[in-house]
């Protein structure tokens, strides 16, 4: 049994983590670490685990727990992990960080969009970016694996295949994503209120939401080049989902003629055809974020408009799940060496 | 493997059926029957199931898969399996009736409130009234098992213990019941368009909902004596959920005196100490629907009112789930021999 | 013009006292207070006044306000206004109160149902309840209105005519009540975030919910004796609207025989039929939130039990409307001699 | 007062033009026409207005009303009035037409993207496109208005001062919009239940969605030149509300320079600051629904991303009030004379 500890357990993916490692044939949750409710019972605050679960939340130190565990998941907010972990910590125990510290290769882009200075830069080479499908093999082998964002888990793969291919115009990319509530955690702010947030909808963090860098790096990863994107985000009245509807110019052949719908289906099918998490829905089908609910799947199509020469890529996950948790029990199985969907082979659940 | 053939694949249940044995170590499903869709894959009507499931909708007949497979789960509409079941069909194979069929041992009363003729009352006396806490024993070699309704299994377990140990007044309770909208079957009409149900809550079916009688007979069980009492359900807009709020007049304990909170508490915990899936919540709390969704849980809780005399008793269940498929897959587990929590040992999700 | 003040007119129910004055023909609103956000626009906390309402949030002194407006509504906390009232302020303005500081004629009763001290009992006597149908004659002298809850208006008017005629037996009332989440208020707590309300459903304030004094008190006068009741409050995820269901013995006619349909419809028209803003609906249907939203209308109905012996009546309002805000407007209306729907004679607003 | 008959007075858009109504001074409804609802009450059909619309449904024939009536609103589905108008009929009675029948020149257009013939073309030069804003002088003698589409009049409304300042170049225009449930209208469909809509997202009408060419006629017309757009609509669970995210690339200046957010803005102001019904909010805000629900509002904005070259235009409006019954309100006054706030001036409720 791998002995997991999660600090920030008490927050929404802090707590999918849990929901899903207790499904787990080889995880034993050993601490749940939540400073906002220390010496509480874990039960007592999500009600969903009475009986499942009797610990306490409590308040170890990161060091003392990595002398305990084999892996600690940080569910996080952002600056935490980066100004408390040391090699030291690191050489002890396996980390699995659902924040941005360690996504971003650049400091001086994780410093400008998030605001904060980074306090162990030096960690940085090593930290593995956790997009699973993308980098499985480096991530056999992380000690730091940095888990990807939600908006940016689907942003990027709904794209990367065309991206790698050079079939769009790399800096063409108009990328419009649509999130449940859950994605902003369960902090009491007004606005995320039943009353603000219900029969409503708006975007927010136009031009500057910090996800951006982090999807033009990977996508820049996939073309070989930079990439510069327009990403807006919206928040909708639902509590899980990422709907990315992202419109991009289709590039012409090598011999000028325009990529036909069978191109492109198989370049899709060359990357993600063997994948089983990511499901590129039959021609016409346009993903909708219930079919993929409480699961790891991400499910992606695209429609060619040969009126205007675009290409409209369209992706559906669960935030909670494939956005955070259920891609960060995918990590953990490929770092640990077990089978890649253990703990995370749910059905999406209708209605 | 247990072969299982489902007609009524395509309503909220029968899905629900499909994806539960979908997870279940020993069932096989061999047919999905569903006389709408049929010739199409399963898969575009339920688009959480593309890649999981590849089979196509079938319309083979009862009699035809009563010889293929060992159980037959009928999520069908009212009439429906007493209109075509035969004690010659019965002895090939066994069922799980989600439909009132043979829910209620009195045709005169099935008929008066289903305002349907019965045409098999001679297969009545062997069905067993599927509630898994309390008839666990008939279960286990029943033929035709007549699964609860939702508002049922919820409203008798919330008030079970106490009608058993006659601590309440058998003719006092009064029960009002929210439900989430899938109790409403996935049929076209305009009463359960989102912009019909969304943002309102009526009561309906008052003096009249059909589980009424079922409620009074399995609690007259309980009481050893007939027990009239009133039932009114409302509609509110949720997915899932049964939410039963009893209020009913405590009795004096035979010195006159008042029952006490650890007394009441001891007669839930004798009846369900045990009992994996139905949970007693610590006092003061109440609860919530959302803490059993996706799960087969019951979660129960009462409150005295010593200034009314009254104790109110509150349960929650998932309506698709223990008020549907989790617990005839919980009763198929019972039947067949396996642990009963196999396939449906989900901790509910939140949010 | 009558100049108007209000207090707490950034909480959801002074907003919408807001929003009616400013379609009243007779109301000019001349301070809107809000601890909260002094010094900043109002149109930049409630976006829906953009360009209609141009003030500043104020914390002038309610001495002050009170000698440069003629009435002033106070939206605010329980034992704010019965904290900072004098009789030297009310000679100079009148109060439409929204809170229970003085709903309850009895202290000790309002001292234990809320747990604080009253500092100014003195003036209790001559507060008057709002319930505007019941109680319009005293309105309109009124210079202290207490202004009635949303659970409390909805369960009065449901069952009133009936009490009033002893056409119930008095202390059967089991009032089961469901609330939408504005009438938790806005102010930032975990429990009424979107993420935790959502798709969920729960009683609370089981046994202890402070509307039960306010109804048995208000219920008693009709009745002519004491009443002691069962109110059971639930909150389930809907903006606005309160639906009371409430089951009560039929009492027996002189003659020992029960009431028709007709005779207790005859009851409800008697003292509702002149009322433009009590729809008594046709027989057989149930009253619903969403054909009341937005309106200050209460639409009831009754269904009886010959079975049980019982009858079912059900109310349904907007809690932010005659559950607040414009059941004030129609009280401030009385008071000032105007039209009695002058700005609050909306049609209800469906989907 | 002017007569007016609504045809289609059942689905949502009708009976919102029918509240509307209600409260406007210098209107009197005399005829509702409903296919379905042939001699039932009205105020069975939409409870809200119990008590308040006594009439039943009508059949009366297109012909007979326009003798009885000043003007019709036509809430049909695409075809009905193109199929039975004339200019005989149309010589009796003004004419606001909710469908796409009259609002495309191009009768090809039409043809194509509706799939269905144009049985009344001679009528469509003299139909007014009734953009309010846009179109006022010619709206004043209209006959035969053709009211634009809820995307539509969002679509425009947030790009056109830019499109006719050429501020942005005209064929980078990439719309994304949200849309409510309610735009699905009152069909019973399975696609439209509470349990298929909520809680979930996605695209529909990729490429193909019919206000496509309707957005580019106008904003071509605002261009002086042929403009082709990207438009992707997506189907949100909330009852109403349209929000369109519209991405372009910023032109330069003349002397190739960058426009500054404040000449961005005196654009905007140009075309807006004078209209009571479009709110261009102050920097750094994003439209959000809520802020326009129940109301003729438009609220837009825009951010400019320097870091992209392209600004990201917002709009929001109610589908059902701007986006059709309080636009055909607002065209009506203007056709007849009446102050152009008449009946629609109300102040969108929160929450």
């Amino acid at each position: 049994m791998v002995k997991v500890g999660i600090i920030g357990a008490t927050g929404y993916a802090g707590a999918e983590i849990a929901r899903l490692l207790l499904g787990h044939r080889d995880a034993e949750i050993k601490w749940l670490v939540s400073k906002s409710f220390v010496g509480q019972q874990y039960e007592d605050i999500y009600r969903n685990f009475f009986e499942v679960i009797e610990k306490d939340c409590s308040d170890i130190s990161i060091a003392d727990m990595a002398k305990d565990v084999d892996v600690i998941f940080t569910a996080t907010p952002q600056g935490y992990l980066q100004g408390i972990l040391t090699p030291d910590i690191l050489d002890k125990c396996r980390f699995i960080d659902m924040s941005a510290d360690y996504r971003i290769k650049d400091v001086a882009i994780y410093e400008k969009w998030y605001g904060i200075e980074h306090h162990s830069p030096e960690l940085l080479p090593e930290a593995v970016y956790g997009l699973t499908e993308v980098n499985r093999e480096k991530i056999k082998a992380a000690r730091l694996l940095a888990n990807p964002g939600c908006f940016t888990t689907c942003s990027i793969l709904t794209a990367y295949p065309l991206m790698k291919e050079h079939m769009i115009e790399k800096d063409s990319l108009v990328i419009n994503a649509l999130s449940g509530v859950s994605g902003a955690g369960r902090g009491a702010k007004v606005a995320n209120l039943f009353c603000e947030v219900n029969e409503s909808a708006k975007a927010y963090g136009v031009t500057t939401h910090r996800h951006t860098p982090e999807i033009e790096e990977q996508l820049g990863y996939a073309y070989g080049d930079s990439v510069t994107l327009q990403f807006t985000p919206h928040l909708i009245p639902m509590h899980r989902g990422i709907l990315a509807t992202e419109t991009a110019r289709l590039s012409k052949k090598p011999d000028g003629t325009s990529y036909s719908y069978d191109e492109i289906k198989s370049a899709y099918d060359r990357y993600y055809a063997g994948e089983r998490f990511i499901r590129v829905l039959k021609k016409g089908m346009c993903p909708e974020t219930r079919f993929v609910e409480g699961s790891n799947y991400v499910d992606v199509n695209f429609m060619i408009d040969e009126r205007t020469g675009n290409i409209i890529m369209m992706g559906a996950l669960d935030n909670l799940e494939k956005g955070a948790a259920s891609q960060a029990v995918q990590n953990f199985n490929v770092m640990f060496g077990f089978a890649e969907e253990e703990g995370i082979d749910m059905i999406p659940m209708v209605p």
